[in-house]
């Protein structure tokens, strides 16, 4: 009991991963924990948009567990360019030390789980990105492009970066988000 | 896909509703979205303690959406005394109203494991009203009591709140919880 503990109280850490988007009406920036929440809601709100037969469960579950890699190796902007293969090392690093603490491998159906979403090639990991790239949209839809602006995001890096995954995994949520994607850009809501 | 985007955009605002506990080493208080994310994942864990057959899809579930009556009526600590009832009653016209947002009667399936939480009487609720008992309590006792010495909660009350529900859902967790709360009070870690 107590290896469990010990990873409960590790896992706490990923509340004070700070992302680049806020959540709306608050100044702060949102976190890593609340935003994995808010994912698998996402997706258990979608459901009927996925494809047949998609394990709602496994996505929830991928979803729950897929920033844990941050708390050692930190929340990086989508939109960064270069370093990637190193940061994916770091995360999986981070993984493999945080799960390791739970006991008699017990840990190993959750990074079973984690690099399901990272390989993103079953139905569930295509379904859960999706969600986890359609979210920070949402938000800045709806919060004038706050992190696009904030970090000088263009129009075109956002749908180069966000249609492909959102496409393949709920293709009916990006036939949505590619009209209000449009608007936004009229609306001038992208940084430079 | 309007009506699922606007209830997920709802569903944010359970970021803004802070609870009294705070996270290990940050000054800021918990919020009930990244609560809900953490005893997710804390029941994941103890899955291998819970009653033979809990399916652990529905209890997780039950927790990601248990607190989101919250967005309208707060959140009340749980030692608080009297008002349960009006309590109770505006949480459930909270997530009427928000669950309501959702097209064709999809929220019938939210509100239902909401219920389900609410009553307590099945294994998975009672699995995961033990994990949401038990994790304030896991952050209080690495936190030097913080929560229980700021609002003069003592050991007596704390037993007496959290030893049912949680010996009912994962007797031994309370078993863990019990030795380590009995150390806390000799390390004075309650209020009076």
């Amino acid at each position: 009991m107590q290896e469990i503990v010990d990873f409960i109280l590790e896992l706490d850490k990923l509340k004070g991963v700070t992302r680049k988007v806020r959540p709306l009406g608050l100044e702060r920036y949102e976190n890593s924990a609340e935003h994995s929440w808010h994912i698998a809601l996402l997706a258990a709100s979608l459901v009927r948009f996925a494809e047949p037969g998609v394990d709602l469960a496994r996505v929830v579950a991928m979803l729950l567990v897929h920033d844990i890699g941050e708390i050692d190796a930190g929340d990086v902007i989508f939109f960064a360019e270069g370093g990637k293969a190193e940061r994916q090392a770091a995360e999986r690093a981070a993984v493999e030390r945080i799960f390791g603490l739970l006991p008699d491998g017990q840990g190993a159906g959750f990074l079973a789980l984690w690099q399901e979403f990272e390989e993103g090639s079953t139905a569930e990991a295509r379904f859960a990105h999706a969600a986890d790239r359609a979210m920070p949209v949402l938000l800045n839809l709806n919060n004038h492009g706050q992190s696009w602006r904030e970090n000088g995001i263009s129009y075109e890096r956002v749908v180069a970066g966000v249609a492909p995954p959102i496409r393949a995994g709920c293709p009916a949520l990006w036939e949505y988000l590619a009209v209000r994607l449009e608007a936004a850009r009229e609306q001038g809501l992208f940084g430079a």
